[in-house]
């Protein structure tokens, strides 16, 4: 299965890492950045064709060189572009797989399962060059629809550990990628390769993700916390300061709410750091007044983003391993060496032994 | 850190794997079984000690044998003992730790933190052996407040794909783990070993949790699906049956109050199989009818467990991995073997490679 992605990604290394399409967050400097360490960068493509066609020139100026030295085995630019299938246009995914041939069109969250057969079969009927399909399933169940539905060529396993909006039920990737791993063996032939996301923050996760059954892993907080990335410093600054996610980040759809962003399907909602919106809405404080709080907040611009403040921080449970920006490349490449001494660390670990004293 | 762990317990195997203390269904055959097969048993103590030194006896009757073996170098019963501490007296504790020696005594869920203090001062100071005290934790700031408090000989990181009773608020292993051992490495001196629990099913969870950091793992779902569990067959049969544990499992106080169990801290909740009784409160029953429709169904005996019924189903998210029940030994000799098989896919997923084109 590596030999399958580095065929298909040919400018990647093991192992396989891709940063995730965080609308907004993921410029086209982060990702050109993640591609050219040899991962795989995502866009976040919305309703807007221009603003995404902007974004893949963009792209492809960066990489303009890299392009053309991979123009000999694959016409396809070497990013990804990941749509929210419940707010987006599958005529803009459609033209922008057309004009610039990205690697990869990642889908996800569909109001209803079926559109992604319809998403991957009209994407996969555009280009010669086949774009590669990927899904992002969160059970065992989602996992086998999408398989049924769409046939993907890389299912993406989303855990409960992941910051931003994933499922609002979700085991976490410890059970969730042996599970489904095995249904792909026994029902499907065993040929997809499997992401794991959720919680991954350096080389030990995606060590961890691969013994599980994984074939790499998807990183999204921490390339938010990346030179490139194209969030608020404010924001940033949270992601290093915050620890001890499992109980300083929560799920909830009230980020969601602050921002008034209406149409995610039901089964959605975000995991972010608990700030005083939490705490002001378990105390019973209403919708609109947590909105006006959050909205004089954010007129403060920077300076709003304050531990214990209002601002929508999304991020994982490993926020705490976040230490420091730095650029991507440099995650990357310490994701690299990390994964290979936690991959050391495991076998002397696992290796066979007697006990010193039989019972 | 795997050769202090064989130092301490010197008939233990690599990985190092241990079976929870599960109230009830951790009998002395079960944790016979799992330490004559290289891991350690754990039996639960509660507030009577004769039911406890019953069980106690009943081990070293198992292992007459074994006990004499070891008792050359350690003179422990080659078992651990766990005490859920806001239900369970400390003097229980120090008697079964006076007559019966076990390697270890396991102290979890204290209604105020502070009790790990006192529990491991006296625990320690009654035996010559100083049994080794393992303290169950299931954050960061838990886990810094055990070491503060008692200092245990092993952390215990429960994460949010346990089965049964266990934090509100959690991360998975997949990050809590490598945060905590980060932080014992920066404040405490990194000589602490640290077991994962929640989730772990097999070989692959268990080389997953030491590949993020981790020096062994405890498994609690799995062992109940094992000829010597304590458990009802109905239970057991839904184990079996059941897939999909990150969404038809779920956290919820409503097992406890059916069971009207009463005496939890409140930071605690419990993992089970999502049922009718939990359907039932969704829509707006009371529990008091809850509780009078659970009874009923309980009357029924072993025909009560169904799908979808109203039975008690503890079960952590790794619940689809379990096919069959089969003996302890047999359990822990496949995940030792399994363990290996998974480092290896990791040690070849992740070796180093260049890209087949560079951009």
């Amino acid at each position: 299965m590596a030999s399958l992605l580095r065929t298909h990604y040919p400018w990647t290394r093991t192992p396989f890492l891709a940063s995730a399409p965080m609308l907004g967050a993921a410029t086209p400097a982060l990702d050109a950045s993640v591609s050219k360490a040899g991962g795989i960068g995502f866009l976040a493509g919305g309703t807007k064709f221009d603003a995404l066609d902007k974004d893949l020139l963009q792209v492809a100026s960066i990489l303009e060189q890299s392009k053309s030295e991979l123009a000999n085995e694959a016409h396809v630019l070497p990013i990804g572009v990941g749509f929210q299938l419940w707010g987006c246009d599958l005529s803009v995914a459609v033209a922008a797989v057309k004009k610039h041939s990205p690697a990869v069109v990642w889908l996800f969250a569909p109001t209803d399962d079926a559109e992604f057969g319809r998403w991957s079969r009209e994407i996969r009927s555009v280009s010669q060059e086949k774009p590669k399909i990927w899904i992002q399933a969160g059970s065992v169940a989602r996992a086998r629809r999408a398989m049924d539905l769409a046939a993907p060529d890389v299912l993406v396993l989303q855990g409960s550990d992941a910051g931003g909006h994933g499922f609002v039920q979700a085991a976490s990737a410890i059970s969730l990628v042996p599970e489904v791993v095995d249904v792909l063996a026994s029902e499907y032939g065993g040929g997809t390769p499997v992401l794991a996301a959720g919680g991954i923050m350096d080389g030990r996760g995606v060590t961890g993700v691969m013994a599980l059954g994984a074939d790499g892993a998807v990183m999204g907080t921490r390339f938010l916390a990346s030179d490139e990335a194209g969030i608020a410093q404010g924001w940033q600054r949270e992601l290093v300061r915050a620890t001890d996610g499992g109980i300083s980040t929560g799920r909830s759809t009230l980020c969601d709410r602050l921002k008034e962003t209406v149409g995610w399907p039901p089964h959605f909602d975000g995991r972010a750091i608990l700030n005083k919106g939490h705490e002001d809405e378990r105390a019973g404080m209403s919708d609109a007044e947590n909105v006006a709080l959050y909205k004089q907040q954010l007129a403060q611009g920077d300076d709003a983003w304050t531990p214990h403040g209002r601002m929508v921080v999304y991020a994982g449970t490993g926020v705490g391993l976040v230490k420091e920006v730095k650029p991507a490349a440099e995650i990357v490449h310490e994701v690299h060496v990390g994964a290979r001494n936690a991959t050391q660390r495991a076998t002397s670990a696992c290796s066979a032994s007697e006990p010193q004293a039989k019972l």
